[in-house]
């Protein structure tokens, strides 16, 4: 994936020395021309600097004209006060004369240790050297500069005919399954040469994101940083109709695949299950089910033991805050049943309901009996190792 | 304790042999003349068939007339269809008849594994000896008779002088902080010789148990099966105005009592943490930040390791649903200020910080800035025995 770029963008990843470990941890996107840009930032109330700053930023360009990202790893900028926000501005106005362009073009990015504000001088370093390092090739290097306590980085692309020329999207992501300790954070990038409209990208981008970012837990906290941006570089005649819809599936097959990858990658994760809720009286209501087994601690034990502890799955069901009919309900495991009508399936096999778990990924559906609406969330396992990456981060 | 009772009741714990391991399995509760019941059932959707029927039976008869209750611990009798239901009300018949009272006049719970039915003719064998060992000094094996895997049994008793005479509450509760498996029922049962009418007795107990079981957390999850009941069994004019809040106050005193017992014994706990919300802009608003904070497995895990991340604290408030002001937030544990207006306190001391959290117990204060009112809640550790005990438990 190194060298393999995306058409009208230039990468780079730097060290500027802000983590204490060896590694990159500056990267840098530069557009060939100004790029539509459409986001996704975390629900949290307590949002990071570079967060806010680029929310701001994207506002006031109206979705358009944007020439580049900066980001750093090793530091979240979160939780740092006045000086936190003058120091992400001091980081776009920096990653912009790296660039050539003007600071409100820049969106800004940070990840790492919350409440300790940036180490500036290394942060302009790592800037001043990924300014001089942006390449075409240099995917690979921003790809894994953006990294905290992931096992490698994480990268996608796909390409696709629309409007009878083929597009390109190139995309990565880091977060170690969103559960290491003050790195929580999620950051998502996604380039692309299509030519897309600031609303029609908005549009796509929510789309894509609902069933795939929006639709995995580990341990359903929120980071104060997460981030997920689109960059759309591509010029002439605006995608529409068609080819618009066809750009939005390819966008979600590419944060599918990059979702899966980071639970998958998750530290302590041995087993990724995708909770399957159908029947549901209405999305809204399958997609709070899910989240409540995908998220419930007494599910996720039971997924690290190898416990086909169906009892489990229905008591998270019922604390879902959903009006549900206990009696209707029926669990699988693969193919394997575990529960129908409300009780013990009747060819419910013990045994081979556990080999199912002993599988490092495998379906757990739940039929609801209500209607006829569907979700799906990926979950993964509670862990030994989830606790001693957590409990033991810092001592 | 074993030997202490409450006036107008007798009680006994039998073993009928539902439980695999050792042990008493059944418990009874015998009223001398009919009593005034209130009681609070599990939130969970999917309700056990002891929690429904038990429901019906108090709702029938007005929050009056009950003359007993009892218990098996080992069968939580959930998911367990029709059938679960037809044997709830034998359980309920059977201990009318060793009481020498109608059906209609007697609740039921149950706790212990899911989705497994009844073994009716353990459960009546444990009815009938118990039956028989009714005694005011009984209440020592009804509290033992409760558990499932908790350490042992937990009681409290109180004594209050009201309108003139000497009143009794006298309390048990089980529940191995409600992280075991198939097993995180939380059963409490009170009994007091005061003469309260059924509205009364039934606002007393909502109050009580608001600040109280209602505010503590171990994994946030609601059993199938939870219930908490209190009944009072004495003649005579009815409490009011003064006393009655004298009553009420003896028992959230008693319930606070057992709440923290339920805490500090729960397998897997090292650390109890009182999370203190101050400075929100509503009770509401201050509760759900404080739940937020001690059902979050970052905070969790930090309790557990003992590291003082007041990131991960920021973070869990941030992701309570509530408007916050970031820029307002304070943190202190016990006396240790740890961060200060959204950013690391001036005066924080990282090393005497993670000494306060080598206490067995300890204050978190978050103060919000935003309003006067306040909320607290009962958190703890989420510790390698919490995996071990869930994950591993029918392994």
């Amino acid at each position: 994936m190194a060298d393999v770029g995306c058409p009208g963008f230039r990468f780079a990843g730097a060290r500027g020395g802000i983590k204490h470990k060896a590694g990159l941890d500056v990267a840098l996107i530069a557009c060939d021309r100004p790029a539509t840009a459409a986001a996704v930032f975390t629900s949290n109330r307590v949002k990071a600097a570079p967060v806010r700053l680029s929310q701001r930023t994207l506002r006031a360009a109206g979705g358009a004209g944007i020439r580049g990202v900066v980001v750093n790893s090793g530091n979240a900028n979160a939780c740092t006060g006045p000086r936190g926000a003058a120091d992400a501005r001091r980081m776009q106005a920096e990653a912009a004369a790296a660039i050539g362009c003007a600071p409100g073009e820049v969106l800004v990015a940070s990840t790492g240790v919350i409440g300790t504000p940036l180490p500036m001088d290394r942060v302009d370093a790592g800037i001043a050297l990924a300014g001089a390092a942006l390449a075409r090739g240099g995917f690979g290097r921003f790809a894994e500069a953006i990294l905290t306590t992931d096992r490698g980085p994480k990268t996608a692309r796909r390409t696709v005919r629309l409007g009878g020329r083929k597009v390109t999207l190139l995309g990565c992501t880091k977060g170690a399954g969103m559960i290491a300790p003050n790195m929580a954070t999620t950051l998502t990038f996604v380039t692309t040469d299509a030519a897309i409209g600031p609303a029609a990208l908005a549009a796509a981008t929510r789309a894509a994101v609902g069933p795939t970012f929006n639709a995995i837990a580990v341990d359903g906290d929120t980071s104060t940083n997460d981030m997920l941006t689109v960059l759309a570089g591509g010029a002439g005649r605006k995608l529409a109709g068609k080819d618009l819809a066809g750009f939005t599936a390819a966008l979600q097959d590419l944060l599918g695949d990059l979702a899966r990858q980071l639970i998958t990658d998750g530290e302590g994760v041995h087993h990724v299950v995708e909770v399957y809720v159908r029947g549901a009286a209405s999305a809204r209501a399958g997609q709070a089910v899910a989240r409540r087994i995908a998220t419930s601690p007494l599910v996720k034990t039971a997924i690290a033991g190898g416990d086909p502890n169906w009892g489990r799955i229905l008591c998270a069901v019922g604390n879902a805050g959903v009006a549900i009919r206990p009696e209707r309900i029926a669990v699988w495991l693969d193919e394997q049943p575990l529960c129908s009508a409300g009780a013990r399936a009747a060819d419910h096999d013990e045994a081979a309901a556990a080999a199912v778990m002993q599988r490092p990924s495998y379906t757990m559906t739940v039929e609801l009996g209500q209607g006829r609406a569907e979700a799906r969330y990926l979950a993964c396992d509670l862990s030994h190792e989830y606790v001693t990456i957590n409990a033991d981060y810092r001592t």
